[in-house]
């Protein structure tokens, strides 16, 4: 592995979406790019080669997580995150903010940092900007997230702005910080749903000089119209040369709609969280596994799906294993949703780079079909995850 | 896959112990043999393609829990057990007797047959001897098990006797009703730690000409003594030229100590069971994964291993997951102690053919301790197993 700077490339548009690339110390990332989660440093239940296998280039850990357990020290020890969890390819840690104000229990807030009680053993814990630029530094991981203060968008433009303005401050320490010049650091624009409060973050944070930037503070609680408004609007403001992450996201028909709205990179818990209560992709939306019609049904889960799962195994063999609650139902149901959800972003990147990508879109949200319960359990899993890390 | 008939060749013999060679129609299986435990169809948390990886040539499942869920009438349209599952190599089912008895609620025994409530939803079920053998056949598998009564060694001379009778009338019923030419049948021999029973038992089974037999009875409430002292019995009992199946035994100790009395095939539910409550087979015993000790330890679980455990993760990855409670653990753990078990069944193997077996034991012995307490756990682990399935 030679240590080179991180690069990024537009390759080609479609309109709006964009085809690229990131380049790492650990390898190239072809966007858009979906991140499966390893919170603690595994994608739940999946080895670091199946994950290759399904087509992901990089991945997302959580370092507020690996502070708590086993700790910055033992991973650094072991040689890194990469060589701890034996992934050596691309890897993105958000950096903790976004699970102290979630899943800690936050004793104080300031303008210095964070004071909170880890939700393992109520124990107290303080972190600064400069220490999550640190703690990121000692993971080694190949781009490193900004501390920054992830608030509802329902809680009010005062304290939207409040969190906002305390966000710049730390980015400003973050990037004061970073010292590490084959790791990348990433600034967050946050703002809420107030395309003012956005526009004013963008230009402060797009001042720093980052080498990515990502929207923060979304699909946090806004309803999915002002989440897709607002992906629109951030498009208008973030400059082209630069990846954006769109935190937090990754619904297939919210990746479809971010990806026509400018977006390169995404993570979510949601594909692999659904899996493993059961609920499985497929281009009509989401089916339940356990559902009874599903006993004697031969094919696979979805008829030329390339998945390990639907290569191998029958829809009435995983509606058996999740009756039975086998163990292996849970990562045949996530190794699915997973590949559902990769090959969706590499067909898109394939569509955007032929011109195709608009009618591709719209062929797939006309398919996929969100029910409105789904959309609201999307934004309930959403809050879900925050509280258990899942 | 040519269909064949079952055939076994006992290829080379080390004072009792025996290496030789099972011939199913879905492969050769290599004595002496562990099976890892499939129970509904899935070997806890793995592939079938992993398990195929760590070594296992054949595996169990179970009828009694097959047919409650989904349904030997499922899995028949589905192709077979081997379809179902997606594992194509040698398949061994117990009859469902063992289960009927340890986790149904019991309703009415008779020689005619056994009515029972599942253990699932307590729906009224009833077992006859033919219907087992008739299920068995229906799954497909490559080794089918009589009905049998098994009753633990402390239940006293005459309900052992009583029980034993009724497991003989079944057999041969049994042995009427098997009409598949390309699947075997293998008897029971029951009678508890009773010379005399055991001596009848064997003389009634061998009679039937089964191609092969099974140890029933044992490893459910006798000592480790008790049971060592009659699975010699049994080696002095049972004809040469047929296969010896020790049921439910699998602890690492045990399987030295009853290969080198004479027994050619295992099953037992320990290793993965253990491994999911964090307990991993070392040279020197079994360890707690959990263990402080282990948090910042670098190398592998047990230097020189050869588990894909072992070869990709350090001992301190694994305390993490354990710690951290995540599914990828579960299996990590399960693959080292399978892998532990079948390189043990590999290297007797090749012991016994090179004829250096007995030093081989006795050193496995001397440097493996099995505390009294963990004595004391197998035993209730098996009972346990009994209960849950697990």
């Amino acid at each position: 592995m030679t240590s080179r700077p991180f690069e990024f490339q537009v390759a080609a548009t479609c309109n709006r979406a964009r085809a690229g690339a990131m380049e790492t110390p650990h390898g190239s990332v072809p966007t858009p790019a979906f991140m499966p989660v390893a919170t603690q440093g595994s994608v739940k239940g999946l080895l670091p080669q199946e994950v290759r296998d399904l087509g992901a280039t990089v991945i997302l850990s959580n370092t507020y997580h690996l502070y708590l357990r086993p700790g910055i020290d033992y991973i650094e020890k072991a040689g890194g995150l990469h060589a701890f969890m034996g992934w050596n390819g691309p890897l993105l840690t958000d950096s903790g903010g976004f699970q102290v104000f979630s899943m800690g229990s936050l004793t104080r807030l300031s303008d210095q940092g964070v004071t909170f009680r880890s939700h393992i053993d109520g124990g107290l814990h303080g972190f600064t900007p400069e220490e999550a630029v640190r703690y990121q530094e000692r993971l080694g991981v190949d781009i490193m997230m900004c501390l920054d203060q992830c608030i509802a968008a329902n809680e009010g433009d005062g304290r939207i702005k409040e969190a906002m303005d305390r966000t710049h401050g730390w980015a400003v320490r973050c990037r004061e910080t970073w010292n590490s010049p084959h790791q990348a650091l990433f600034g967050i624009v946050q703002g809420g749903i107030s395309k003012g409060l956005r526009e004013e973050s963008t230009r402060f944070i797009t001042g720093l000089d980052f080498p990515g930037h990502a929207v923060g503070g979304l699909a946090v609680g806004e309803t999915k119209a002002q989440m897709y408004d607002m992906v629109s609007y951030m498009d208008q403001l973030l400059p082209r040369d630069k990846p954006r992450y769109l935190m937090g996201v990754g619904s297939p028909e919210d990746l479809v709609q971010c990806v026509a709205r400018g977006m390169d990179l995404f993570d979510c818990a949601l594909p692999t969280r659904v899996a493993r209560n059961g609920a499985l992709f497929t281009p009509a939306g989401r089916v339940g596994i356990t559902a009874s019609r599903f006993k004697g049904t031969t094919g696979p889960v979805v008829e030329g799906c390339d998945c390990y799962t639907c290569r191998n195994f029958s829809i009435s063999y995983l509606h058996h294993l999740f009756k039975a609650k086998e163990l292996l139902g849970l990562r045949l149901a996530s190794i699915h949703n997973l590949r559902f959800v990769q090959r969706l972003m590499e067909e898109m990147r394939s569509k955007i780079l032929d011109g195709t990508f608009e009618s591709y879109a719209q062929d797939f949200l006309a398919a996929y079909k969100p029910t409105s319960e789904s959309v609201r359990m999307a934004q309930k899993e959403r809050w879900l995850e925050m509280r258990t890390g899942s």
